[in-house]
């Protein structure tokens, strides 16, 4: 049986659901051969481990506490009572993860597994991986920092996965790896890889007032609290910049053209939620319903989307083809056209739910599975 | 750098491709730190192999000349005298090839590629998995034999791979492989597999008689030169077997059920291909017109697909909603639509070209680089 070290960072609703399906994969796990061993979890303020990381592990029992420790809202400190493991506060962080990572990293392995949101996990991937461990992200952050931290957390292209950074779960960069791999150049991306902004345009596509639209997907829970983060495009732009860097693209996030689906005026500093949802968007439905008429005049919809070509890299609303993979799409499916010398006319298309802790899970977990050749 | 040596087997287009591909992504490949030694190359009569398997490799510029010399239709042995190599006949092929995998198999490692459309590999195959080699195949017959070989060739899951045996370089076989390995169960597969009929299907729609629309694809060269040898379904029943299988099923070709779209009657045995062309098939036009009138009604369309579903595995004409993915379906595209936990209302769609040489290559290119890991 081959044993996977892992260290877990991370414990919001990606992290936890990554610890459930771990614990409820064992069997199946176990005819593949593999037994993830989960020698820590931390998140922001506290790091729990098992009692020798070399040997022992955090059990089942323990893991499935975590996460109704961390549901309950509580600190993960409360675990130091419930069984055999040692809590480090985050002052001792940083280092014990440092710790860990140099002992195992270069002997049973060691992928590190963030689930957070946060940018701080970016210096600890980057040692992890001078360390010889593996690493596994969920958060596009550190992706999306500086080219130097790019191309450190890249430097071992098979010792890294991130498949859960671009339209959860869909498996978009290992198909695309997969492209770049065989050697078939990349000409054009275009993707809708924002639930919350594919379920608006497809709705104002069909007449309705974006103002109405987006309050609606609002009350289904499409959208963050703040609607204008969903809205702003800055995480389709996140999404976009971790695709051209894919592709060799040496650019960061000032390079990407973002257009907003708001204007400044309107910005959280300025009104509250309340007062943007109703008294700002209204003034913009006249022209959003204006541009959706006159896409529709040459057979056209408009959809919010990235736009990735030789050195062009877009966020915002584009005219595309009624009938194209893009223009049929309805509701908050993520979709992927990757045009390529083997996929010229028609595109590769990927497409389905790209958002919910399941299936972004789901992408981690398949990530852990896919580097188990790297584990002695 | 990390060498991987390769044993080609099949020189067919598909093989030449792929020969082609790796001589043009050598600094591509480099610059990953791989480099793909091919040690061998044989077709059904004869085997080409480097002086030394252990230490060299058949030069860019012989793998070359193997491209044009098969392209001429010449036999391998008219390699004799190009460069340095060996050449053995078919009555010693499979012994040196036995000897090579067993010599390299579990010292510099050796990756057995099958890109024939033969079954006598299989035999070949089975015994390489056993002398410590990976597998990659194109081929589909090996993997559609007995469940007794069948387990033998997946036995080391991780050693084998086989991406371009469904739709071409298409990432469906990798993707599937993510969602069950994340413990995600795949309740049902509904794909068109098969470009010709994907084709045919989305012309009929249209109101063209399945006659003309079958003429019209052959000259397009959509078609095998009897067209038959696709509307018989059995191509798409090969894929269907190898998806269900990889889904678990234990069954074979006699288990599953496949609706041909020509009578007994009208078989390769009773009429030539210009008779069936000619006098056959415009017999077939006012049923399948019915057919398609009948579905239109109830706002569906017809589509030939494969279906995995529980017990289910079946090929043919099912009645699908115009609005869905395998509805929307224009021209010969293939599309294969996964509903499992995570994607459970709206499927996992992944969609484009399921032919041709050049992305079936790439397609076994992209599965060679993907057990890098396994190599020393």
């Amino acid at each position: 049986m081959k044993k996977m070290a892992l260290l877990l960072m991370g414990c919001g609703g990606v992290g936890r659901q990554l610890l459930r399906h771990i614990v409820s994969c064992r069997s199946l796990h176990a005819t593949q051969g593999v037994h993830l061993r989960v020698v820590g979890v931390c998140d922001s303020k506290s790091l729990v481990v098992a009692p020798d990381a070399h040997t022992s592990e955090l059990d089942d029992k323990f893991l499935l506490e975590v996460c109704r420790v961390k549901e309950d809202g509580s600190s993960l400190s409360k675990l130091s009572g419930f069984g055999a493991c040692q809590v480090f506060a985050h002052s001792e962080l940083t280092a014990k993860v440092f710790n860990m990572a140099s002992h195992l990293g270069k002997s049973t392995g060691l992928a590190v597994v963030d689930c957070s949101a946060s940018s701080e996990t970016t210096e600890i991937l980057s040692r992890a991986i001078d360390l010889g461990c593996c690493i596994v992200l969920a958060n596009k952050k550190p992706l999306t920092a500086t080219m130097e931290y790019y191309d450190k957390l890249v430097s071992q292209p098979r010792r890294i996965r991130h498949e859960s950074t671009v339209g959860a779960g869909l498996p978009i960069i290992a198909s695309l790896n997969r492209i770049l791999s065989s050697g078939d150049p990349v000409h054009r991306l275009v993707g809708s890889l924002s639930g919350t902004l594919g379920y608006v345009m497809s709705e104002v596509e069909d007449g309705k007032p974006l103002s109405q639209v987006v309050k609606t997907a609002k009350s289904l829970g499409y959208t963050e609290p703040d609607p204008r983060d969903d809205l702003g495009g800055m995480d389709v732009a996140r999404k976009a910049l971790i695709l051209a860097r894919l592709l060799g693209r040496r650019i960061t996030m000032d390079s990407i053209k973002v257009e907003s689906l708001y204007p400044d005026e309107m910005g959280p500093t300025v009104m509250s939620v309340d007062d943007f949802l109703s008294k700002g968007l209204p003034l913009l439905d006249k022209s959003i319903c204006e541009r959706v008429a006159k896409a529709s005049v040459s057979g056209k919809v408009l959809r919010y989307v990235c736009v990735i070509e030789g050195t062009r890299c877009e966020v915002g609303i584009q005219e595309l083809p009624r009938d194209s993979p893009l223009g049929r799409l309805r509701g908050s499916d993520n979709v992927l056209e990757v045009y390529t010398r083997c996929y010229n006319k028609q595109p590769l298309v990927i497409q389905g739910a790209g958002a919910g802790n399941d299936t972004t899970a789901a992408g981690v977990l398949a990530d852990i599975l896919d580097i188990q050749d790297l584990f002695p």
